[in-house]
Parts: C-alpha cells; structure tokens; sequence
C-alpha cells in the first residue's frame, strides 16, 4: 500500500519531490499514531483486567522501544548508505563536523522539506536502487527526538493541565512542604548529584571522563536529573485514595520541582562562561541572579496572561459563545508560554503559573459550558501528550545514533540520585516537622523517596542541550535512568504502599476545608485567628493571601464574591466600570452553579456529585448548599459563597 | 520584553543557538495567537452587534493582511540584507537558484532549528549591528506560508468537521444533485477556466505569458480554483435559516468538490511528463486513471478506517473511559489522512470520508460523554484552524516575496470563474431539472453561483506547488480571488439574499424524513415504493443502499438495530462473537438515547431539543418517540429504530 516513493520520479521534478517528501513525513506520523493506537487499546485491557503492575506511561514507553528495536532492525547500517555521500549533494551540503548531536540531525530530518532535501541530494545516486534502505533510514531519522515538538506542542499541555487539576485546598495546605522540596530540596539534591558524580569522573575509573566532566557538566547533569515526574505513582495514588495529603506533597512537590530544575539549568547553563574557572563568585552571583530573574520572570508573565483572560472573560459576553469562549482560553494560555519564552525566561514555568491562575480566577467566569470543554479539552491533550512523549522517549533509545554508553557512569548516576533524595527528603522532612503541626510520618517520607521518578522533563532537557561528547553521555544516562525507574519504581508502587502500610481508600476530611474557607471571611475576629491557624497548620502568610484574595482579587477578577465597586469603593466610576453585567445573570442562576463556586474548579458531573455527597454526610448538615443558593435573598446573594460557609459551619 | 536574542552570544555557542532559535519561534507564534486573539475579541464584538457584512473567515484575513503589512514596514528591506550574504556562511551553503519559491524557502525558515541555522550563519557578520532588523527579517520569513502545518495540522480538522457535521439526511436527499455539480461541475468549470486563461495567454497582451502558460499551466490553475469554500455564506444561511435544500445542494457541493479539484489536481500533476505535447491519448487515459485511483483509493482508506474505529468501539468497552475513547476516535481519524497520504493518495478526501462513516457509524457506539467530547473537540479545532488558516492566508500577502503580478492576468482569472461557474450550475441545473421532482429553482442557481467563493483549498494547492514563475503568477493571482471573494461575496450575502427574495426563517420540513426513514424498513412493498421514491426524489440506489445499510450495516458496526447475529444468521459463531457484549447495557438505557438513533449524529442538547419540540409541533403524533423508547418490550427494543417510525407514520 505504501508504494515506492521514487515510482514517479520522471514527472516535474520538484512536485515530485514534494509528493516523497510527504509521503516520507506521513509515515512517520502514521508509526507513531499507530504506536497510541495499540497504547490505548492495551491500557484498555489493563484497566479492564485492573493490571496495575504496569501504568499507561510504562506501557507508551515499552511500544516506543519496541517500535524502535523494529525500525533499527529493519533499517539496518544507516550508516553504510550514509557517510560515504555525505558532501557529495548537488545543491546542498552539510556539515557534520560537530558530532552526532541530535537537535542538529533531528531537525533537519523531522520536517518533511528537510526529508525532501535530502533525498533531493541522494535522489542522483540512489535512484535506481537501496530505495527501500533510504526510506527506512529517513524514517528512523525522523522518528529521532525533535525538542522543538517536545517543548512547543507536547509538554505544554502536560504542564497546563498539571497545573488546572491542582487540588488548590490541599496544594495551599501544604504549600510551605511543597516550597521547600521543591526549591531547597531541588537544589540539594543538584549540588549532591553533582558532586558525586565529579568525585567519581575525578576517580578516572572510565576513560576520558575525568578531562570531560568538570564540576560545570556535572552541576547541569543534577539539574535535569532532579526534575522528579511521579505521574505512574500519582495515577495509583489516586486509583486507591491514597492520604490527600501525601499526594498534594508528591504533586506537588513534582510539578513545582520541574519548574525549579528547568530553572536550575538554564541559570547553570548561563554560568558557562565562567565554566573553566573551579570556582567564581562573579558567576556563582550571575547564576543566583539568573534563577531569580528566569524564575520570577516566568512567574510574573504567566500569571499577568492569567489575569488578562479572567479580565477579558469577566467584561465581555463571550459566555455566550463557547466554542469562542474555550478558544480565547487555550490561546491565551499557550501564548503565556511563548510569552515567557519569548522574554528568556521559561515558558514551562510560565504557562504553569498560568494555569494555576486561570484554574482560580478564569474558571470562575466561563460559561458551564465552557468550563466543561475547557478541562475536557485539556484532559485529552495532556493524555495523547503523555503518552506521547513517552513513546518518543521509547523510541529514541534505538533510533539515536549518538549514543554513548558509560556503564560505570550510569550504576554511579543511579546511586547518586538515591542518595541525593535521601539527604534531600529526610533533613527536610525532618526540619519541617518541627515546625509542622502535622507532622509528616517516617512512611510517608520513605514513599516520597520512592516516588522520585525521572520523566519528559530530564530527558528534554538531556535531549535539547547534546552536543559534545559529555553531554551524549549525560543523554544516555538520562534516558536509562528514566527507562528504569518509570518501569521498576513505577510498577512497584502498590508492593510499597503495601510493604509500607500506608492506608488507602481514605476520603478527605471535609473539616480542614470549611475552616480555611472561614479564614478567608473578613469577620473573624483575631481571637480566632491563631486557634484556627494552629488548627488548619495555614500560616500567618497563607492566611493573609486568602484575606486578600477574597477580598479584592475575587472581586476584581471574577463575576463571584462582592463586586468590583463594593470591593474598591474609592476607585469610583473605575469600579463601577470594572463590575460585570453578567453579574446580573450570575444572581438568577446561582442556585445550579454556586456548587462550583465551593469547589476547586470544574470536575465531571460524577465527582461533584460525589464530592457533594460525601460533604453532605460528613458535614452533619441537612440542607445542601445546592438548596441555600436558591434561597438566599440577594443581598445575601452577592456574599453568597461565604454565606454558604456560614450555614454549614453553624 | 522581548529583548534582544544575541544578548548572551559569548556564552557556550551551541547552547545559545538553541536558545535564540527558541525565541524566534516563540515570536513567530505569539504574533499568530495574538491574531487569532484579536480575531476571537473581534468576533465576538460584531456577533454581540449583530454585524453580519464581515464574517469571521473575512476578519481573519483582513488582521492577517494588517499584520502582514506591519511586519513588512517594519522589516524595511529584507533583501538588502540578505543577498549581499548568500553562500557566505562557514557551515551551510544554500542554492536559491531555483527562484523563489515559497515551499523551498519557506519550510526552511519556519522550522525553528532552520532558523538556527540562518542566525548561525549570520552571526559571524552581523552579530554587533542590524540584530534588530535580522529579527524582524526571521518573523516576516517564519510567517511565511509553511504548506505542511497546512495540510498536516491546518486542513484536517475543517475537512474532518465538515464531514462529521454533515446533516446525513439532508446531503442523502440531494445526492444525486450534489455528486453532478462536484463532478461534472467541478471538471467543467477546471476546463473552462483552462480554456479561458489558454485564450488569454495566447493573445500576447502580457509579457512572456504565452511561451509560459501551455494548456498544462492553465488546466492546473482551473482545477485548483475550482475548489470552492463558501464558509461564509453558510455561515448566513444557518443564521437566518435558509431552506435546508439549499443549504445541503451548497454545502454538499462543496464538501465534494475540495475533494474532486485536489484530485483532479493531482491527476493533472501527474500528466505532467506528457506536458509539452499538445494532446496525448495516452496521457489523458493516465490522467484519468489517475483521478480515478486517487479518489476511490482514498474513498477506500477513508471509509475502511472508519469502518475498524466503529468495530473497535462495538466490541471494546472503551466507553467506560471517555478520554480514552475520545482519544482513539481522534487519532484514527487522523490516521485515516495519514494513510491516504502514504499511500499516495489524497488525504484530505481520505479524512472526509471517515468523517462521514465515524459520524455514522462510530459515533453510534461511543458513550455519551464521548459524543459530546468528540463533537465539542473538533468543533473547537475546527474553529482555531480555521481562523488561523486565514490569518495565514492574510498575513502571506505581504510577507510572501516571491508575488508576481499580472494584472491583466488577475482580470481574466476573474472573468474566467465567474463564467466557468455560469456554465457549471446553470447548465446542470436545467438537466437535473428534468429528472428531479423538486426542481431547483432559479433563484436558487444564482444564489449558488454567488455562493462560488474560493478558500483555503485553493490557496494552499498553489502555495505547495509554486516552483517557477507561472506557478507564481498562479499562486499570487489565487490569493487576489480568495481575498476578493471571501470579503466581497461574503460580505454582501445578506444583500444578495434580499435581492433574490430567497425566504429566510424556514424550519425543516419533517415529513421527508420519516418517508425516508421508513424507505429503510424491511417491510415496505414494492407497490409502495415507486409513489414514496417519488415523494423523495430518493433514487432507486439510494433506497436500496439504505436499506442495506439498515438492514446490515448498522447491526454489523453498531450497537444499534438488530443484533449482528440476527442480522447474519448464516455467520453461525461469528455473529454471536461479534454481537456486542454492550448491547445489554444499551436496552436499558435506551430510553434516554433513542432521539439520537432517530438524528444525524450528535447535537449540543439545545438544538436536539429544539428538534424534538419541533418534530412534536409537526408530525400530529401525541406521544413522542422518548416515551415510545421506555414502553416498549423488549423483543421491540431490538427493532427500536424501526418501531419509532412505525408508530409515527401510523
């Protein structure tokens, strides 16, 4: 069926080559849609057979290396046909004198006009015969890892979506636990990777590797190694109602610690001129200030595109209009990620914190409808993303060409990461239990040691930066260490929650919530204050924040809460500008939609319900506050979400 | 913000070519959202005003062509830089002597690694001035048209939405009239407009025109332009409620039609080795048997992707997890593009007609949830696409460098479709007119021939193949009839429709469809059918094939009808096998879903509403078919489809 594509290389020539070029570029795409294809329908299996030894992002990677093992096979010497021709193409010549570095040989190949060129170049020698080897060969070239489709089109709505499912409640609660494992503990970890691995490049036990690994190299290799990506865990986790509260330490720690070791490295990447010297404090400031600068940088326009749209979405009508509605949401919050790239910052960082604004505010705003489409929509992205990139990561341990095997290097680099997340999570955890109310137990610290996977995040960043040979090697290291422990930790996790007796099936204990949501009302009196701050372990700045959010931002930003003009009354016409007309509309229905409004953001109607339920019975409250919307005055209406508090907490 | 990319070129090289590729491209991105940002507001702002003279396809263009323009001012010279500089970069050395073809040049800078490598090149010299104007050279050279994000990632989800939106009933009743103006039509109005332009051509009135365009150029540019894309138009219709006759007949037409001129197209490409003589048999018959193997080989690849995406969800319970099932509903549909792509053929009608059997079939297995995701996924895909393709199409006016104007050309091109579309719908009209009981009224064949605007199809067929300078003439002449009849013929619709004095506000007329539907029924004497064929205007293989389909199609691909082993009792084992297990599940709940057996596909829950209400008010039957679902028995259940009209036509 798929034909030989020289079989009209007599007609004009250059449609011709636009036709192999296609063609060329529509096989790859159809190995790797097929690849998800046989993924899902297994997952399918899986699930249906409750297999939980093995999770969906373990199964992507097993097909990819599979695939690959096939196309390699198949493919046979790319070598053989390739070098001997090299430069000896009409009109264009390359040059590969930089090394086997895949960002430069992918891209050429990946985009089909580059696949057109080259077979433009062989097409004079080739023509007549090997045209089978050449296309096995494009092939396998083009399925190589292209960063710029990993980080433009796949990891950004894994990211998003990371960041729009947040379970604020239990992020907030922990948040303090969460700040310090991601920055202090990713830093640690970095420096203690780092400097393993030098002392043992410095034990000159592998050839060359005491010349190539300066501190420099080894300080980017604990970087992107720190990145931990727990999803395998995560999805067992929530299959079997782990403790909310080890699970927002993991996600959490996670999905902000991806955002720390992206901007670990590229601040270490940007001390590289001061790489030669041993130690600068010149370079060591420059570094500092360059994680600052990324770090807030990134925060700071991700979260401005953020506002923006509960802006745009709060004074217009677009809620009339939800496909427009659920449009104008994707695109502002991929251009935060531009944005943030665009400026040098980081755009996973970006559109992170976008989405955690969006998740807070926008939400809030858009049509039910929309609110809908917009998870929906997200939910699927970030399920054919993952899988995905996984697959891709599979793939590339046999269509890379540049790989550089180290064994030594490698059983070192694992050792390494164990003993970084040793000294890393225990001193941690430990610091923080002193000041902790509750307290975080021996078992939960022993899961979050083992739930330090490495996933899309290390290896991209191993994958974009690979030219030279210390860097070949780092890439192949990465990938092993991401193979192993998404297969061996990942699979193993119900075996340790077990072994660990850790309990599942736990439900969330509905009080904590109630009490944070009475912090944020403005009548509590200070009194209060500290018993409740004791009681919910919420400091003295998480409550703060909540005050003030509740007070202005809400207001400011969403059709909920008092209006504008009541929250700023000193703006004047500004605020009564600045107050929606949709607010009106909001008043009539509130009765269906304020179950959102105590709710995190959208979740499918099957878990609001259950949600609700199981509020419902804990909260020893007969009425729901699906009934109180209704019948609340409209006074009582504008205040309506604390005003549902109220009740239930009488 | 955006800052300067070479700020940290001392820096490690290969690391800080990386990074300046990435904020090029991020770049080139954020001005396309923005676009399509501004484009959203703006829509929104003339829906809320009830603005009907420009569409959103018309807006899309006109920012494009304003931001082209911007770019292009901002820009100043591009070639002032950039010649002097060719062949001067110490790695890469490209050969533009092929002219400058888009597709060539294009691809080559889109790409951001490509992009990298023009930087590369340049840094050497103008590392320390000019950075600023290099910049805005990338962007105004990455906006360029890039034919492969057109047709891999831009096309595919309008095509596709447009066959699985298609109203069944409706393209089914004007079948035969459809098929006629795609086909006939479309190759008429190809060979008109070659002849026209041929004529034009041969009288010397411009330069160098004669010796350029033979008949080949012309025949290519003919079928190209025949593709027509009357977005806008149907927009209105569906607006205002235009008769659904002509709506379909429209619609239908054109639906078809993209499919015939891309083939048709093609099929002409490949006569291309017999281009220099004036008539060759042999060619033609190859170029026949060409468009034949082209279309019903992606006709074959279409459908038969489809047909295994409805078995997989029949005999999977897939639908137990809708992101999954949504996700292999999605990626099969690509796949079926992907296919015809590799295969040689055409992917576009590939997609086209799995979207038409996923929406007849499939989507009859899909749980509920996934009905709505799928629909709402691509409604929203379809929309972003859409609106970036024309801003695409806009921005290429100015940022395209290769134009070459022809005035007289341009004139005649306009001349040359409208008379082409004369002898296409007015001629067919009369002839249908003679077999057809409901005749298609005059008002009616002008609307249509007003309704021929030219689109995205058109454009992108002479973007992708531009190489030489009639190619060029071609694509710049395609963008001045796209542009012009997308503002122009769109916008005055409205107009139009006044003038012709064609009804507006007209709800469907229910009856045909229950005399359709009841066509399919088994029971059905032979003495009834000629007077019901008659009714219809359904023709004697349109009856049959419904029958077929009903009788065993749907029990075969479906869990809806008959049980497969009762619609195939010679299959013994087989048919038990492939009855779905889901069937059970089904009868159960039959109750809520039997509306949608009775619908095309899935409707958002208003218009399925809205069309039940309305089929209440017009058939003069008391109970409607929600209840009828609940009361019946079991043994009836099986033929539920068949019930429901049975007691509605009684």
């Amino acid at each position: 069926m798929i034909g030989n594509p020289y079989e009209d290389f007599e007609e004009n020539e250059g449609d011709t080559h636009a036709k192999v070029a296609k063609r060329v570029t529509s096989i790859t795409y159809i190995v790797i849609i097929l690849l998800l294809v046989l993924n899902v329908c297994t997952i399918w299996i899986f699930k249906q057979k409750r297999i939980r030894y093995i999770h969906e992002t373990g199964l992507s990677l097993l097909y990819g290396v599979l695939a690959g093992l096939i196309i390699k096979l198949v493919g046979v010497s790319i070598s053989e046909v390739r070098t001997p021709k090299i430069g000896s193409c009409p009109n264009v010549s390359y040059n590969f004198s930089d090394g086997g570095l895949p960002y430069y040989i992918t891209t050429e190949f990946k985009n089909g006009s580059n696949v057109l060129k080259r077979l433009y170049a062989y097409s004079d020698t080739l023509i007549n015969n090997e045209t089978a080897i050449v296309v096995i060969n494009k092939l396998s070239e083009a399925l190589q890892f292209d960063p710029e489709i990993f980080f433009y089109i796949l990891l950004p709505p894994i990211i998003f979506f990371a960041g729009y499912d947040l379970k604020k409640k239990h992020f907030f609660r922990n948040i303090g636990s969460i700040l310090m494992f991601a920055f202090v503990g990713t830093t640690i970890s970095a420096f203690a990777v780092a400097a393993i691995m030098w002392l043992y490049c410095q034990t000159g036990m592998e050839d060359g590797l005491k010349e190539e690994f300066i501190f420099f190299e080894c300080l980017l290799f604990g970087a992107l190694i720190s990145a931990t990506d727990p999803v395998t865990v995560l999805a067992i986790f929530a299959e079997l109602n782990v403790d909310v509260d080890l699970y927002a330490l993991i996600f959490g720690e996670s999905v902000m610690n991806d955002a720390v070791a992206i901007v670990l490295f590229e601040s270490v990447l940007s001390y590289a001129p001061y790489k030669n010297a041993t130690f600068s404090a010149v370079g060591f400031l420059s570094c500092v200030g360059q994680f600052c600068l990324t770090f807030f940088g990134s925060f700071f326009i991700g979260t401005t595109v953020g506002l923006i749209t509960s802006m745009i979405t709060k004074l217009t009508r677009l809620c009339d209009f939800p496909v427009m509605e659920t449009s104008l949401f994707t695109l502002m919050s991929y251009s935060s990620f531009l944005l943030s790239e665009a400026a040098g910052f980081t755009g996973i960082v970006g559109i992170l914190f976008c989405a955690i604004t969006q998740a807070h505010y926008t939400s809030r705003n858009l049509s039910a409808d929309s609110k809908k489409r917009v998870f929906e929509l997200f939910e699927t992205l970030n399920f054919l993303a993952e899988n995905f990139v996984f697959s891709y990561i599979g793939l590339f341990l046999f269509t890379y060409d540049g790989h550089i095997w180290r064994p030594g290097f490698i059983v070192c680099s694992f050792l390494a990461i164990g003993v970084a997340r040793i000294i890393n999570v225990f001193p941690l955890s430990g610091l923080l239990n002193l000041g902790l109310r509750q307290k975080i137990p021996c078992k939960f610290q022993l899961m979050m040691w083992w739930a330090g996977l490495r996933g899309a995040i290390a290896f991209a960043l191993a994958a974009e930066y690979s030219e030279g040979e210390p860097r070949r090697i780092i890439l192949t290291t990465t990938l092993v260490i991401v193979l192993a422990t998404v297969l061996v930790n990942g699979s193993a996790t119900t075996t340790v929650l077990e072994l660990l007796r850790i309990r599942v099936g736990i439900v969330e204990d509905a009080e904590t919530d109630h009490i944070i949501n009475q912090l944020a009302r403005k009548e509590i009196g200070d009194e209060d204050l500290h018993r409740l701050q004791e009681q919910t372990g919420l400091g003295e700045l998480g409550w703060r924040f909540l005050k003030a959010d509740y007070s202005y931002l809400v207001p400011l930003l969403t059709i909920e809460g008092s209006t504008t003009e009541e929250a700023f009354p000193w703006c004047g016409v500004v605020g009564r500008w600045l107050t929606s007309e949709r607010r009106a509309d909001r008043q009539e229905s509130l009765g269906e939609d304020d179950v959102s409004i105590l709710d995190d953001n959208y979740h499918p109607v099957e878990d609001t319900e259950a949600i609700l339920t199981h509020r419902r019975s804990k909260s020893d409250i007969p009425s729901s506050s699906r009934n109180l919307g209704n019948s609340t005055s409209i006074q009582n209406n504008v205040h309506n979400s604390y005003q549902n508090e109220d009740i239930r907490l009488e």
